[in-house]
């Protein structure tokens, strides 16, 4: 449909072959909104993303400890420390801890590919300040020189790579809490870039030029955009930078800017707002409820469920959105059985189910105009009903879909008889009634959200 | 049945009341053996085994950690000692590292509860040696001196007690792998006790006076029985003992005593017979394949899923057994949420099934004659038969059952219509043809292995 | 003289050769105070005592720090336990800190050595109960397994016998603060005897046996002397033990023991009582005025001078007493220069003025009668006086001395002229004056104490 | 005499009221180098010098610990590591450990002072560019964010100076061994600065603006002056700073620059001509004979004694220096008993002679013509002669001075009889023989290096 072709434009359509990428961009909003965000991105789906860092250490409330510590001075963190560590001990002093003697980039790798995940996004440093890689303006602060000893972002970027072929990412925060130099210019009113020359730039132009990533996922915008630099940052990553014609970033490139310019829009943590959207957009949210860093104090009621999750991610596909779900790593380097645990369903799922989603676009419609937890995708020619709930009578309404002459009715991953379905009423052809599989639970193709695919509808 | 009844005297029917227990026990195995069961114990079915100590800070292989390292040189572990820690660390450092910080006795008793357990067995001290309270004979190498700094079966004990009412018992090694008394007596082919009278003994004495276990399960049986003063302590334990009423010991009391002597056999580790036995006896079984002290290294294909583990325990009790589930704390006393999901996904069972479990006894039949995968209880006139496989067409023979004129069948929590059923044959009562409930998944009562209540059968 | 005779019968003369020595000695006190003291332990005079152990961690106050943290709950202490470590840090805690990566036993031999010591005693367990060899009865709480990781009794013993033939001896405390036995003995009013059972006397058995110490150097004697079994020990120690021929002990054996029965005297510490005692006895004394662990916290001043320490010991020597002098080495195995410093000026003097010391005996009289700070010895017709201030006009009176007809005296080291010196009045032969070379300082034999050698006095 | 004169104001003398100090300094060599000295400095003689760092905590070999361990891969140093640490354990992970908890700056400000000392110098930054007050440009790798968590050099500023009102100064290092940012600056030959932009410069600014100190004593001056901006910044030192009218620099601002530009000349470490030098010099050296940092592992003769300290200064000052004495701090914040010691006996020794000695300044000879180990200085109508080595007979010639009509000698604290002397000759009156009082030692003013006063000589 028309619809569906302009939809189809907004965030990918207009991508040129890139031996004519030559077009150079200005470091100013206009221009730097004005390049085609690369294919690969939208028909990636779902991402991973990892949070790790000095605060895996703590592992305590949230990955905001050192903010929840000295800057709010949450009771429970600032108790748990009264508790547990000399009166004198510092946030800093917790990186010695940080020793990851566990990671085995290779298992990561094979774990995030056979959840299905197409990229991956990795803390390579938070608002800690602590790189996770060698950064040469982060001395004694870094992966390398204290903690792990190790470059965990140049050791994941490469198992990610050659073992598993899926993209790679760096999250990366503007801002520092405590950095003496951020402070001392966000108290200037942000007059003074001294934090931004030394750190900040310096850190990005590094990252890029040593890991190539295929993602620059900024945030910690705290500050104006031209405090940042970032319109320059992003002039020369479209330009002159060795991901020039892949690369893809986000929105938080300072503040008010967020949902506004960039490449796609995170816009606010868990972004989801179940409407279809005119620009490229992400759902970066948290299998752990509260916390994006690893809680060793999280119970299993603290997780989502796999219904949770495909629900979500049905969502926010439906409406054009990629979904990236965080993981927090130990401090020792495993990533926890829980988290294993939802990738592995999350993967299976996939494997049956990832026709409906890589690759796919949004519909017309999103959700079903008559029953609740259905939602959308198109491919082809093809229309893909994720069904989150199954109904108790085995009967299932759908209000959105119209029939033709030679509408077909079947279900992902299931190889028994035919699935029956009738118009709803011969006044319209508007809305079927589909009769699913009257079959014990083991026999579906799937455990949970199964995903009907409507051929020849309109 | 004739059979019925027999099997019950076996382990439960002698008890006698308490005001009338009076009799004294010998220090032999003829007088130890003759004490009956207490009757709590074979009603309770599902206990909670826990393995919580100084393995549980490197928590890398398994709880043999000091075995594998300086007894086998398990090279694995010999790597990582090597690899992460200086030329002279020893295993005894390891002890500060056990902190327990997160450890909230309350938040464990009311998940043993949540989970449907009716007893919780810790370890108070393994083979290393570190007691989990503060031994007057282990100084300096307990849970109080270093390390937690808290009495660990103490407060345990407590809030299983006091918040939840279940049972407790203590999990106590004989011997101690490296303990320099017990390496002397052992190279003087146990002639020598000295470390059975300076440890070992004060320590059994000092646990049940301190503690009041409802189980003393006894393990790390390598030396003679006669080495051990296990008769002599067992007549205390029965005749004196401030527990000597309801205590219930196990049977690793000395090398060959195993399977033949003491309270519920416990024979050797994942016990499973498959058979019904003449004794009763314990299945202690893992959730973690392949520890019994918590893995960081573990990953979530290394864990029993929950059909494995009803699987396990449907087969456990039919035999008349009781499952003793492990789980291992970490070392800063959280139960990792992998281990929370089961023991969630198998209380939500047991709220359903627990009629079928909780003071039931082994039928005549264990499995089924025709249906694999069928495992039978009883109680008062019902026999309960556990599905573990739901059929694919929905039809259930079973063979063991014989149709009286007044025989009717159930599902424990299904509330739809009846369930419908013949006889397999006008020829013979024997044997069964159920055709469970066709409805999706989402109305049973369970997701898995369901249970059938079948009535004035024979 | 007859009284020198006699003296020297008190501790020595009693001795009979090694091959006749078959007597055998009953476990009671007339019988083992019977047992004449091996000649060696008069003959030498000055030994060096160690306090070494985990109190050498915290190094602050004195070796008393546990004590002084929970038992009497010091305020400075308290402090700084409060300001630097987390709340739940015990005692125990701090083993692991024991380092002693720098204890190189043969410069500590060779320091000794040149300090002039003729034995060396080291603390094999202070009070706080950790034993500093691998003891079988302390386990996990000794050198061997946490700390240090080297058996320091051993290699110490072993330098200082075969690279310097020094005679070396183990301090060893019979009861421990904190030590649950020992607690709930005495509770009992020393009624139970398990902790001497079972920790004290294996220990003293174990370290006799496998180190032969030439010294059995006892301490921390709170009870009776029938609770520690202080006089069976003592019996095999003079009867069958592989040293029962040169070993010697001292008198801290049980409550009320002291000063009273044993082997030479050490009564109460820095016991220096100015006038002779019929017994043999020690000084044990301390570099650092105020503690005998090593301070980290102590200032120059708190140490002892050079000045001090050579008038304690002539004083003590001239009373019949041994010095044994007392130095803290640090956690991590060196001895501070402050104390190196004391020990090689005190080896200096010795070199020189080491013929009036060794193998003497005390004189009839030990200080002048006329001139204060003047002490004496003798050995073979010689009598010695220690002049410890050199007199402003060079012109010394001894009342002592009683002149002959062959009388000389001469100064040791020196070579110049002849010391001039003539009878105080002709009315009576008692008393001389003595005319001390006038010369620079630095032209003297030594920088303090000069002893003057009288021969053929009376 | 005119040659005196022209020697005071080679220092000194140029030094006008601070209210005309209106001159402005031009950043270059010719005009940084044409400002007078402030007269404090020449006057005060004797400072001490503090390094103290992260290389305390390690404390073995020296100070260069990280680049002996790292750098030249020295054996020592890397056996040392590999015994005692973890194989990935670096650097940065010792800063942990850098405690201070018994750092009381009163005690130390109270130690130098009695000393004699009239300024000291505190490393705020050494090689490893750790810093030791919390630099807004060194962000964790300060002694306030890690390790001590106090800020060191505020803390010993305020002591030295309102409790003593000694002068206080700043050691700082221009380069940082491994610091990424001048390892990349060095890499290009020093034609990028952005280690000097980023870190250097706005410490050298950030330390002057916030602790006011009277001394930046310069080092580590491993680049060109042009790459180090030195005269840029001594320019702003001179005319813009708060301390610029009395603030003191040494010379090592630079390859080549040392010995030949800007303030006192430092030249080498322990630099001591022995001849009189044409600009003020300092003389660092330490009193470890092989390390400024803190030795765990010295020995007693690794330290210089008290006279060989003292002729040092006498020949330093002789000469024109003063002299800085290194002590070097524990990582515990105690100055070792034996670093007391020595600077208790200078200070003794300073008592009875520092009239001699503060204010002086050289005389026409600097040591005497005649008699070894005589060391002069002049103040007034005086002149002094230091006698190191006291002559065995008493009789000490002196070739130097000219004896006039009204030439007296006295001895600094003696208040004994006149000093007796005669001209050596009657045909000449240079030369005299002086008859040392003929006293035993501990008469005399002082124990080491007699001061003469030749009062009207010429």
């Amino acid at each position: 449909s028309k619809y569906v072709r302009l939809k189809i434009s907004l965030f990918t359509c207009s991508v040129v072959p890139q031996s004519e990428n030559t077009k150079r961009y200005e470091p100013n909003w206009a221009s730097i909104d004005s390049r085609p965000l690369p294919q690969w991105f939208d028909q990636a789906k779902f991402g991973i993303f990892l949070h790790w860092g000095v605060f895996s250490v703590p592992s305590f409330g949230n990955e905001w400890f050192w903010w929840n510590w000295k800057g709010t001075k949450n009771q429970a963190v600032v108790d748990f420390m009264k508790n547990n560590y000399p009166p004198d001990f510092t946030y800093p002093d917790f990186a010695r801890q940080f020793t990851a003697e566990l990671f085995q980039p290779n298992n990561w790798a094979d774990l995030f590919k056979n959840a299905g995940a197409q990229y991956v996004v990795l803390t390579s440093k938070h608002h800690e300040g602590f790189t996770n890689w060698p950064s040469n303006v982060s001395w004694n602060w870094n992966s390398m020189d204290v903690g792990p000893h190790r470059d965990l972002v140049g050791e994941l970027a490469s198992s990610i790579r050659t073992r598993t072929k899926l993209k790679f990412g760096v999250y990366h925060s503007l801002f520092e809490w405590f950095n003496p130099q951020y402070v001392k210019d966000k108290a200037s009113n942000f007059k003074s870039k001294s934090f931004v020359n030394s750190k900040t730039m310096p850190e990005l132009y590094e990252l890029v030029n040593k890991y190539k990533p295929d993602i620059v996922w900024s945030d910690g915008d705290f500050g104006p955009d031209v405090y940042w630099n970032s319109t320059e940052f992003l002039a020369w990553l479209y330009n002159n930078s060795p991901v020039k014609d892949h690369v893809v970033t986000n929105d938080r490139w300072g503040t008010g800017i967020r949902c506004h310019h960039g490449g796609f829009y995170s816009c606010s943590d868990r972004y989801s707002p179940g409407v279809l959207q005119p620009h490229k957009w992400e759902n970066c949210m948290t299998i752990d409820r509260y916390s994006w860093g690893y809680r060793r104090n999280a119970n299993i009621q603290d997780f989502l469920t796999i219904e949770e999750i495909i629900a979500t991610f049905a969502s926010t596909i439906s409406c054009g959105g990629n979904m990236l779900m965080n993981v927090g790593p130990t401090k020792y380097g495993m990533i926890a059985p829980v988290f294993q645990d939802r990738l592995m369903e999350f993967g299976s799922w996939l494997k049956v189910n990832g026709e409906a989603v890589y690759f796919s676009t949004p519909w017309r419609a999103q959700n079903d105009s008559v029953t609740p937890k259905i939602w959308y995708t198109q491919k082809s020619l093809a229309v893909y009903a994720f069904v989150l709930a199954w109904p108790s009578d085995n009967m299932l309404e759908l209000g959105s879909p119209v029939v033709t002459s030679s509408s077909t009715v079947s279900m992902l991953g299931w190889n028994g008889p035919s699935i029956e379905w009738h118009q709803k009423s011969v006044q319209t052809n508007k809305g079927i009634i589909i009769a699913l599989p009257n079959v014990p639970a083991v026999k579906l193709p799937c455990k949970w959200a199964w995903v009907l695919k409507l051929e020849n509808f309109t």
